[in-house]
């Protein structure tokens, strides 16, 4: 497997921006009219995980790529640091509470993902813990998967370079202070530990697999996360259910 | 193994009836002067898992073992049909929300199992899928031990003749009407086909192992019980926690 270094962050030079950014309109209209029906079936789920560095762009993702979903039948949640309740259960807890349930899509802003990142590089987890965590990440999603929902996992893959600039425009442009937060830089520091763990989890946690989206230009990465929860939807062939009446009789 | 109906439901015939309901109540004092010291360490948990047919005394159990408990720090969840927000989730999302915290104990009444015992029986859900349960069980429970948390499972032996005489004093008894339900006679016609599934967990689920219990005798049942929880709580060891404190210094 190649490593993440030497993945392209930019995504095809070819592409044309303004080209590309007509085709996701087109495709945001058709996964809101696959959702409609999805809703209506509700017997399949989607669970979105977008993990990434910050400033990698998770948050516009799901801004961009939903504008036209019923929020009714999508929604987000973005896992923070656990809150004590949370830390005092085991680390899946509080993620399987927002499982999506069947009819819905679920967007993770970060996962369980970052119980494996954070520790293994700051390191105050025992080493077997973290190890036993990937096992038990990859039951879980199978456990859900074998309940119906299926799950796509997105690494936002932004440069170095990309994230400097944008860390910068967060105490330059006032519109964005807002975003600013020290830890990010911070975090930042630590970037190679994790791209390290990043590789180890695509590697030990790739059932379902993983897709590493070029994440320096937001109009190429929306377009790949989107083309390929465009595909997803369509292979799980929503159906419009039948009429279920004592009334009026049943029809197919 | 022996299967259930060559174990015995009553308990051994030497057994004093007065002595050891008085020995009860030594086991429930301390169950509960352990429990404070649980709740102070807030570092392991205990979850009890309650099976049975009905009226096998499941209500019983927990009114008795815990009377002299902190309600605070014991707490006692009844599965019942799944709801509809439930049913839209996998069958682990309602067991999982429920675990216990950090110094918690939490009382299973019927559990996760209902979920393989049930479609078992009915067969209302493909066998692959019912299948699949046992497993994703052990992974469930293997994730919450991992994690502190200890896990006891008790199936409370009723004989069918026992049973019947408990269902009638349902319908005979006025101040027992509350209990009946004619539910309960519709399972009762399906015993043999309960103790089938029920052996076929015992033997796949077993990691943490099962207890079957004599509860033909409310007092030898409580007894095996609570000196099982006794023996597992004087082995979970816990300990009051150091003072941390900047004003004071930090003690040990």
């Amino acid at each position: 497997m190649k490593t993440l270094k030497d993945i392209n962050t930019r995504g095809p030079k070819s592409w044309n921006k303004e080209a590309y950014k007509a085709k996701n309109e087109v495709l945001f209209e058709e996964i809101a009219a696959m959702q409609r029906i999805m809703m209506a079936e509700q017997k399949q789920s989607l669970l979105i995980v977008l993990q990434g560095m910050d400033a990698s762009g998770k948050d516009g993702t799901v801004r961009n790529i939903f504008s036209q979903a019923n929020p009714n039948g999508c929604r987000v949640h973005s896992f923070k640091k656990p809150t004590d309740e949370e830390f005092a259960h085991d680390f899946l807890w509080r993620v399987h509470k927002v499982t999506p349930a069947k009819g819905m899509i679920q967007v993770f802003n970060r996962s369980h993902y970052e119980d494996i990142l954070v520790p293994s590089v700051y390191g105050y987890i025992d080493k077997k813990v973290i190890k036993k965590r990937y096992e038990q990440i990859n039951h879980f999603e199978s456990l859900l998967e074998a309940n119906g929902t299926k799950i796509l996992k997105f690494y936002l893959h932004v440069s170095k370079d990309e994230q400097l600039e944008r860390l910068k425009e967060r105490v330059d442009n006032p519109l964005k202070y807002w975003k600013h937060n020290d830890g990010d830089w911070d975090t930042r520091e630590r970037w190679d530990d994790f791209m390290d763990v990043y590789e180890s989890i695509f590697k030990t946690c790739n059932t379902p697999r993983w897709h590493i989206v070029p994440a320096d230009r937001n109009w190429v990465k929306v377009h790949y996360i989107a083309r390929e929860i465009h595909k997803t939807m369509k292979k799980m062939n929503f159906k419009y259910p039948g009429l279920v009446s004592e009334r009026f009789g049943s029809k197919a």
